[in-house]
């Protein structure tokens, strides 16, 4: 709005004032911005689009702008800022607001750091589940068990679930995995997987797959499950703060929303992933198993190894490849990526009572062996709507090893930078491709990756940055 | 910029994203919008006022944008989170940050946040009062004592500063004090004293006066005491959570950036006022001595009554009217506005020694009762460049009582609005004029107050807001 509107004017609406926008029965809290050029008229407001479509306007519509409603829940923050702990009902009317859009980024900033600061007990954890749960869809199954797996803290290129949807599908087994889109790393699980069959798929849609073929492996933006989550996690990525309450909310939420009754948690450990230590994954897997069982989901935890990553590709249509190497029993399909997808899917065969306790893995892998979780997965691939090729780049180009010597370390955060300037996840096709790892033996002139990208412009990006970084993949001599 | 330009994809800059903006030698930190329109060409920019101006660039110039550096002093940050003290270096190097634009306002709540939780002790209250001097401008005198007050969440209409400087500089004390103009109020003190002189002086305009009168009254915003406490308050405002600790950091690293070496500070208590009881006034006050002693500044708290407004304007000319009233021996003048005056202005004369302790209040009265306090008062305005009449609104409209009885209520925050709808604090002669107080008995038809306002326009939208709320002033038959 003009910064000299009457309405600025009288109600006194400054920059980075929260609006109160009205339009018949619709209504959008947004903030602020004032414009001192003739962009407006004195009596018009621009838009996000967000807000246009909540509020079902059109270009001329009338538009009311006033103070917001004072928002209640926030005494609630304020309590537990000075102190106090918070009950089931407060918190039920902070997340209910949160997802309204009342709280600023300033309140859901202070909401967050109070819960860190004094952090939430067992009963506050659990409460504040059961609030993200309930201000989101939630879906209910006829099948039972219903199983489901989340890594806390993904790697790069860990792209376990397709291949353990498929191996507990293989036994019959349920498994409805939604799975996100790339916030900021070049591929989301739902990035990859929309290169080998479509993933947007609505809740009937999902409900056919899964009743035909056991599991499914599709977008869960579709489906609105937790959206409180995706509202706080943007603000905790900000402030770099993991406290444990908002993480087991966070995780479980979306679990339970999603109707699963056994539940398998990766929790890998290592010196850069998110949990740094043996004893933090202990206390953590704790209070996982403690909130999930308040809500009659039965866990494993599974502590895993997160010091490297996993599998040569990166980027959705790259990481695909690796996944397609490993179901197709490919001989130069990684390893790495196999056992961690079976020691998961292992875990969820036991939970779902298709093997006993410690047959899980061999069960798993003689799954992928005789070619049933192949099989499936096509299967699932089908019912989705079709199996695809994933698409290859039309630049493909190596960068190669200025010397002899030993690959001695690869940057992940770098690596995952260079394959976002070469187009991923957008393009679907690029991003980098390993071909050495730590500890391989190179010689000058021998590629280190190739990277891959869909127009002659995002490959130079990518080569630019990799000629002003040589430390991407270092090489030292022996 | 555009949410498909290269910049945004390659870095991977989201809505809301932190963007390091450089020009030549020139920094700036922003925060990411993105549009989809051609409103921008993809390799385009728009920029903000202040963007604008910090980068000193024009229309067509380059502007390099990335992810801007990690700011280290948010581990400080993070470790107060987790309830660690913070020392000196780490708030210096926090307020630092804070200061040049690198806290979102996600980081500033979360700090604010943190601050509140686990409240600050006084070694750090004392290291953050320090930290946010250091970071601003500093000012100093050959003259001694500097004398200076303070009211903690003044009351509407509370306009007693022309008043107490009038009469301290009068007996050749130093009082060079710096006000703000309203936020969100009808009226900031330099709005009113606006009226009666100029008060956007710079700083060597700012020590002629007071080397020639001894006080002044001017805009504190042209001298950049304290810059911190501006952005800080901010977030402290839409929290609407008052920490101690960032209270007496906010009042004091002004006075002390000013200079002063004695302070009167005026806690209002009440249930409406920002400090509601008297135990809660004591404990603030200890806070305020001891931190302000610690920097070497004489304080003298004195705790008033803050249960109802004081003076009948609400509007800049309006509340200035009220001051000269005061300062002319008006006989209509408002007694709780020359009592409260004669108060704070008493504390300062014993402070600076000009009285025996017990006896300043009096002398304060005396030296309004004999004219010295209005002479002073001219001068100084002469010295500020000149005396001015306030202005009088070209439309002035009474609010009649509906009915007969008693003055049963005022709602501040509501004859506020009203104020502001009829155009104040922009229009400096806008506002409301009360002709009645609590407990009056007024007639049906008799005046409850005046509006004044500059247009029309203005005008309506009071009128319309009056009608809408007839519980403004309220009325019961006896």
């Amino acid at each position: 709005m003009r910064t000299d509107c009457h309405v600025c004017r009288s109600e006194g609406l400054t920059p980075q004032s929260r609006v109160l926008l009205r339009a018949g029965e619709r209504e959008a809290i947004a903030t602020l911005h004032q414009v001192e050029s003739d962009l407006l008229a004195s009596d018009q407001a621009g838009l996000s689009e967000i807000a246009w479509e909540r509020l079902g306007v059109d270009e001329g519509d009338l538009v009311y702008a006033s103070h917001p409603r004072p928002v209640e829940s926030l005494s609630a923050v304020r309590r537990r800022i000075y102190g106090n702990r918070v009950d089931e009902p407060s918190l039920q009317a902070i997340i209910t607001d949160v997802v309204k859009g009342s709280y600023s980024d300033v309140h859901l900033s202070s909401f967050i750091t109070a819960c860190a600061a004094f952090p939430l007990d067992l009963d506050e954890t659990i409460a504040l589940t059961k609030a993200m749960v309930d201000v989101g869809e939630r879906l209910t199954w006829s099948q039972t068990p219903i199983l489901d797996k989340h890594s806390v803290g993904g790697l790069p290129g860990n792209r376990t679930t397709p291949i353990v949807v498929a191996i507990v599908a293989a036994h019959g087994l349920t498994m409805p995995k939604t799975s996100s889109r790339a916030i900021t790393s070049p591929a989301g699980t739902a990035d990859t997987m929309e290169t080998l069959a479509p993933v947007d798929l609505d809740l009937p849609a999902i409900r056919r797959v899964v009743e035909k073929e056991a599991g499914c492996i599709v977008w869960g933006g579709a489906v609105r499950l937790s959206p409180a989550d995706d509202i706080l996690i943007r603000i905790e990525r900000a402030l770099d703060i993991d406290s444990e309450g908002q993480l087991v909310a966070s995780v479980l939420s979306k679990k339970i929303a999603a109707g699963s009754s056994h539940l398998v948690l990766d929790i890998p450990v290592g010196p850069t992933a998110k949990v740094r230590s043996a004893d933090a994954a202990r206390e953590l897997a704790s209070r996982l198993s403690d909130v999930a069982g308040a809500f009659g989901v039965q866990t494993r935890i599974i502590v895993s190894d997160g010091t490297e990553p996993v599998g040569e590709g990166i980027g959705p249509a790259l990481e695909a490849r690796d996944v397609l190497a490993v179901l197709q029993g490919n001989p130069d399909s990684s390893l790495v990526l196999r056992d961690r997808a079976c020691t998961l899917a292992g875990a969820l065969l036991e939970l779902g009572g298709v093997c006993e306790t410690g047959r899980g893995q061999s069960f798993a892998l003689a799954t992928l062996n005789d070619g049933r979780a192949w099989a499936k997965f096509q299967r699932i691939c089908e019912a989705q709507g079709g199996m695809r090729v994933p698409p290859v780049a039309k630049h493909q180009y190596p960068l190669v090893s200025p010397g002899s010597g030993l690959v001695a370390g690869i940057d992940n955060r770098k690596i995952a930078r260079l394959a976002k300037l070469a187009g991923a996840p957008e393009s679907k096709a690029a991003g980098v491709y390993l071909t050495t790892h730590l500890g391989t033996r190179v010689s000058a002139g021998e590629p280190l990756c190739i990277l891959h990208a869909e127009t002659p412009g995002a490959l130079h990006y990518a080569l630019d940055y990799a000629a002003a970084n040589p430390d991407i993949i270092e090489v030292t001599a022996e």
